[in-house]
């Protein structure tokens, strides 16, 4: 493959020029530039990316750091993330921390060496200080760090209008299904509003929680189930996640028991899944909130002013599982 | 941040020195390589992966490039070759080429242009010759190319499997649904072994399929119900993937008719839905896939001996939707 100094020597230059001309084209004649396209052209010459790296000390390269990639938000995320970067110049370098500190420092620790640009995270660890300390950008999504720019939705208003829909539907007595999360993931905020739009309503929520580890299909279902019959009071369902109504409500126990045409129910995520059941969930704009954060990223790194703090909104999608009972 | 240079100096040796103790450590004195190592301690060096990749002419990046992230299929891959990836010293690049051919070759071309050792792949067009004109090894994901390794599912026996449970759960007038795809794509296997199998038991396979570009939620409903309704000697469903059948069975006209309960039915993939549904389906291993084609990527960059063609197994999840039928 030709090189830089087959280039220089098919035009006649030096390497310096053809160097220059690449990086600073506008300081080498036109007469030149037309000889060392040519010679390139000639030669098939490709610029080799990671020496302009070097050179340029600019990688063009974005690090993506998640938990993991086999879940729907993040595989969403991802796929946004790189449609972004590839239209904006920049490579995608992914990295999955797997739920581990230690491994999402090293991810950053392993990025830093591949020298790139900046460093988009959803970090999942209580102390998450460690991101201040690098020398690039970072951006955080779905989580507020001090000191570190963030993309979220707005969860908290997803939670309101989420009581909002089951209080519309006749709800007295809603249950919240979920996970157990820290206090700085968006569920927390979730909750807070739909607990503090229930009592505005002089209602008061009840909560079905599951420990995050023993998270499971199965103990999700019969946690749920077992809740629901010593509870029959209960009138109304907020799932944290479309995925978990899609645990609950398209088993065999959800056809025996007819729940989810009983009472009604709301999601949040806005996936595909909550269209097929006709769901009615809060929507977040997970693609929109991968763009606005490279957006950001792109801005910091090319030294321009960016939002600190970003937060996009939700909007609530009424379908059967609540319409049926307005 | 301390250079080569600077490590150098401190531990009085020459750059070419320490150079050469961080490429071919065997050279270089035991004596000098502590003397390296301390001085390295001392300055908090941090190797300078993208100045190594130019050194060793290897970069330790390997290139995956994927129809779209945002789909379970290759959601799970993607993280299985990350993981995979890391665990073997490799980052990985990340391209989606939203099924455009030459946004396919453009990923592979600024891949090359970022020095990857090697690019993984899913192909989605007919003319993938252009994939053997790399100077670096490209494997080849879910679809056999000409002169190029590939990592497939054994989706021929998938299809012998599900006709196999659905003639064992009764079923005489099986249909198949999904959509059409090319033929270079696994659905082609799955369609001629259910055919080949049902052949074998005096079967007729009937088709019900959506074109691919018109498929979506409404379209993929509307076809099958109305399918149905035309076809009452219908007695079985074997739907190409899980997601169809996830579709098709969640909805409210499953509910209505309750057919989800009337005629067996068997998917493909073994998705986390397909559990939830209590959907028999034909598991296919999509981890161990990524998993095998980084290994086998690995040791052809390694310039050892690798498979030109891996077909994993697939096997029979029997669940409710054929066991109540049995």
């Amino acid at each position: 493959m030709a090189t830089i100094i087959d280039v220089a020597e098919r035009a006649g230059v030096s390497v310096a020029t053809v160097s220059r001309m690449m990086n600073n084209p506008e300081v080498v004649s036109e007469k030149t530039t037309k000889k060392i396209h040519k010679a390139m052209e000639e030669l098939r010459y490709q610029p080799n990316a990671v020496a302009r790296a070097l050179q340029q000390k600019k990688s063009n390269i974005i690090g993506l750091v998640l938990p993991f990639i086999d879940y729907a938000f993040f595989s969403r995320l991802t796929d946004a993330v790189e449609e972004y970067c590839h239209a904006h110049g920049y490579k995608l370098m992914l990295c999955k921390s797997g739920e581990h500190q230690e491994r999402e420092q090293e991810m950053f620790s392993i990025l830093q060496a591949n020298k790139v640009d900046g460093i988009l995270v959803c970090s999942r660890f209580g102390d998450a200080s460690f991101l201040k300390d690098y020398e690039f950008p970072v951006v955080s999504i779905e989580r507020e760090i001090e000191g570190i720019p963030s993309v979220m939705a707005d969860d908290y208003y997803g939670g309101c209008l989420a009581a909002n829909e089951l209080i519309a539907a006749g709800s007295k007595n809603p249950v919240i299904l979920g996970s157990q999360v820290p206090d700085y993931l968006p569920g927390t905020k979730r909750i807070e509003g739909f607990c503090n739009e229930c009592s505005k309503h002089g209602i008061t929520a009840n909560f079905c929680m599951i420990e995050n580890d023993s998270m499971g299909k199965k103990v999700l279902e019969n946690t749920f189930y077992e809740y629901m019959e010593k509870n029959p009071e209960i009138d109304g369902v907020f799932c944290m996640g479309d995925m978990i109504a899609a645990q609950i409500f398209t088993c065999e126990r959800a056809y025996a028991t007819n729940l989810y045409h009983k009472i009604p129910i709301v999601g949040f995520d806005g996936f595909e899944i909550s269209e097929w059941m006709q769901l009615s969930t809060i929507f977040q704009p997970i693609r929109e909130m991968g763009e606005c954060a490279v957006d950001m990223l792109i801005k910091k790194i090319e030294g321009k002013i960016a939002p600190q703090r970003l937060v996009l909104p939700v909007n609530l999608i009424k379908r059967e599982s609540t319409l049926r009972f307005q």
